[in-house]
C-alpha cells in the first residue's frame, strides 16, 4: 500500500475511534471533550505509534489504543496550554476556554487526561510497562510546560536550555509514540530504545519547525493563534539564536512599542539579516538526518518511516 | 497505642513524606506544588488508607505511598475546583490561582495529578490493580465535578441526583482509600469490597457534614471561603431538601437581592423552620451507622476504625 494511502487509513482509524470514546457521562463534559476530539488535528502522534508498530512487524490493531491515549494526552496539554497562553484559536476552531469559560477549559483538559489513562486499560500486552512509561511522559510534558512558562519571564535563554525545554514539552512525547509502537510490536528492548531515540530527533525537528512556521507562516495556514508567542515573550529557537548573536538588537525589537503584528514583520526581516532563518532550517534538517541514520540501523519490514520523515520535512502546518 | 496517638503518628508520616516528594524540577512547579502540599490539610484520606491497612493486619509502610497518592489526587481536585469556583482561601492560606495566577493554578493542579500517579510507581504489591483502580477514581472524581458544575445552572436538583453527584465527587475517593488500604493489607476480595462500601458511607456522611458546616460554621473555623457556594448557586444537601419541600420559599431567598452574607443568615433560619437542619443531621448519622454496621461484619485486628467513625462524627471542620 502507498504511504499516502496508509497514513490516511491510520488517520481515519484514529478519528473513528476518537469519536466512539466518550459518549456516556455528564453531558457538559461529553460535549466539550468531543468538541476537542472532533477538531481536525494532524494526528501525527498516533500515526507514528501505529506506523512504528506496523513497520516492525506488529499487529497495527494492538497499537491503536496506545496511539489514541497519546493523542488524548497531547490534547490535554493543548487545552490547558491555551488557557495559560490566552490563545483563542486552535485547529481552526475556538479554544475551549474561549468558546465556554476558563473553568470549562480546566475541566475539559482534565477529562482528556483521564480519558487517555482510561483508554490504556484496554491494552492487553505489557500494559503495566506501558502505563508506567505513559505516567513518566505526563510528568515530563508538564515539567516542560513549567519551564516554558518560566522562560517567559526571563530575558535570556540559551539554545541549550531551550532545546532541553522543547525536548520535554514536545520531543519526549513523540519519542514515546515510536517507543510504545515498538513495544506493541513486541520488539526487543534495544529496538524500543532506538525507536525512542528516533522519535526524540523528529520531535525536536517538529518543534523547531513549529517555531519557524509560527514566524514565517500565517494563522490561516496554521489554523491557530500566532501572536501570543510575541505577546507573552515566549522563547522560540530563533529568539534564542538571535539573542546569542545580538541580544541588544533583538530586545530593541521585542521591547519596542509596536503592535504584535508589526513586531512579527520586523523580526522576520531581522532573522534573515542575522542568518538565523537559515540556521534554523539547517538545524531542522540536521535532526531529520539524525533520525534517518537511526532508522537505518533497524531492520524494518516496510519503509514507511523513511517516507514519514520526508512527509514531516515538507509539512506546511 | 491510643487512637489519638496513632492518628497523629499517621498524619506526621504523611506530612513528612509529602515534604520529600518533589524537590527536583522546574523551580516554579516545585514551589507551587510544595505550597499546596505543605498546607495544613486534615489528611483524612491517607489516614484512612493507612489505618485500613493496619487494622486488617497489613504492614502500614506498604500503604504509605498509596495514601500519599490519594492525598495528592485530592489536592489536584481542590486546586482546579478553586479556579472553577473562584475561591480565594483554602486550608487557611490563599488559593494557588489567587496567590499566583490562573495559568499557575492550572499547571499546579496538573503537577499534583502526575505526582500522584508517579508515587504509585513505588508500590511493590499488586501495583497494576492499584493503578487501574486509581485511574477509575480520576475518571469518577472529574465526572462528579462536571455534574457539580452542571447543577449550578439548574434551578432544581433532587436529593437523589445530589447524592449521586457527591458519591462521585467525594464518596468514591474515600471508598478508594479504605479499599486500597485493604488491598495493601493483602486481604481477600470480599474484604476489599466491604471496606470499599464502608468508605463510600463515611464519604457520603463526610460530604453532607461539609455542606452542613459550610452553612452553620464560620470561615475562620473552616479555614476556607464559604460564600462561593451561594454565589455560584451551588447545590448542597440542604438546598436540595428544601427545594423538595418549599421550592418557592427557597428560591425567594436565593434570588433575593441581598448580600451573600445576609442570604446565609436567612437560609440558616429558614432551614431550621423547615426542619431541614435536623433532617441533615439525621442523614449524617444514618450514614455513620451504616458504616459501623459494615465494619462489624469484618474481623479486625484493632478497633481504630470504630474510633475513626466517632472522630469524624464529632469533627468541627
Amino acid at each position: 500500500m502507498s504511504f499516502n494511502k496508509i497514513i490516511n487509513q491510520f488517520r481515519k482509524t484514529i478519528d473513528t475511534n476518537l469519536k466512539k470514546i466518550y459518549f456516556q457521562g455528564p453531558s457538559n463534559m461529553v460535549e466539550t471533550a468531543n468538541f476537542v476530539m472532533s477538531a481536525k488535528g494532524k494526528r501525527i502522534r498516533p500515526v507514528l505509534t501505529m506506523m512504528s508498530c506496523d513497520v516492525l512487524g506488529g499487529k497495527v490493531e494492538q497499537s491503536i489504543d496506545v496511539g489514541i491515549a497519546i493523542e488524548l494526552l497531547h490534547n490535554f496539554t493543548l487545552v490547558h496550554d491555551d488557557i495559560m497562553d490566552g490563545d483563542s484559536m486552535r485547529h481552526g476552531q475556538p479554544t475551549v476556554h474561549k468558546k465556554w469559560d476558563i473553568g470549562t477549559g480546566v475541566l475539559t483538559g482534565d477529562s482528556l487526561l483521564w480519558l487517555s489513562l482510561h483508554v490504556l486499560r484496554n491494552v492487553d500486552y505489557d500494559r503495566e510497562q506501558i502505563l508506567l512509561k505513559f505516567i513518566d511522559a505526563i510528568k515530563i510534558v508538564c515539567e516542560g510546560q513549567a519551564y516554558d512558562k518560566m522562560f517567559e519571564s526571563k530575558d535570556y535563554i540559551t539554545t541549550n536550555e531551550y532545546e532541553s525545554m522543547i525536548s520535554m514539552k514536545t520531543g519526549y512525547m513523540i519519542g514515546l509514540c515510536s517507543e510504545l509502537g515498538a513495544i506493541c510490536s513486541k520488539s526487543d528492548a534495544d529496538i524500543q530504545q532506538k525507536m525512542k531515540e528516533y522519535g526524540l530527533e523528529i520531535g525536536k525537528a517538529y518543534q523547531i519547525q513549529d517555531d519557524y512556521m509560527e514566524m514565517y507562516s500565517t494563522e490561516k495556514i496554521m489554523k491557530k493563534s500566532l501572536k501570543s508567542d510575541i505577546e507573552l515573550n515566549k522563547k522560540t529557537y530563533m529568539v534564542c539564536l538571535a539573542s546569542d548573536i545580538d541580544p541588544i538588537g533583538l530586545s530593541d525589537i521585542l521591547n519596542s512599542r509596536q503592535s504584535s503584528k508589526h513586531k512579527m514583520k520586523l523580526l522576520r526581516k531581522y532573522f534573515e539579516e542575522l542568518n538565523v532563518k537559515d540556521r534554523v532550517i539547517e538545524e531542522i534538517d540536521k535532526s531529520f538526518k539524525k533520525a534517518e541514520t537511526i532508522l537505518r540501523e533497524i531492520d524494518f519490514k516496510k519503509d514507511y518511516l523513511f517516507k514519514l520523515n520526508e512527509y514531516l520535512k515538507n509539512r506546511r502546518y
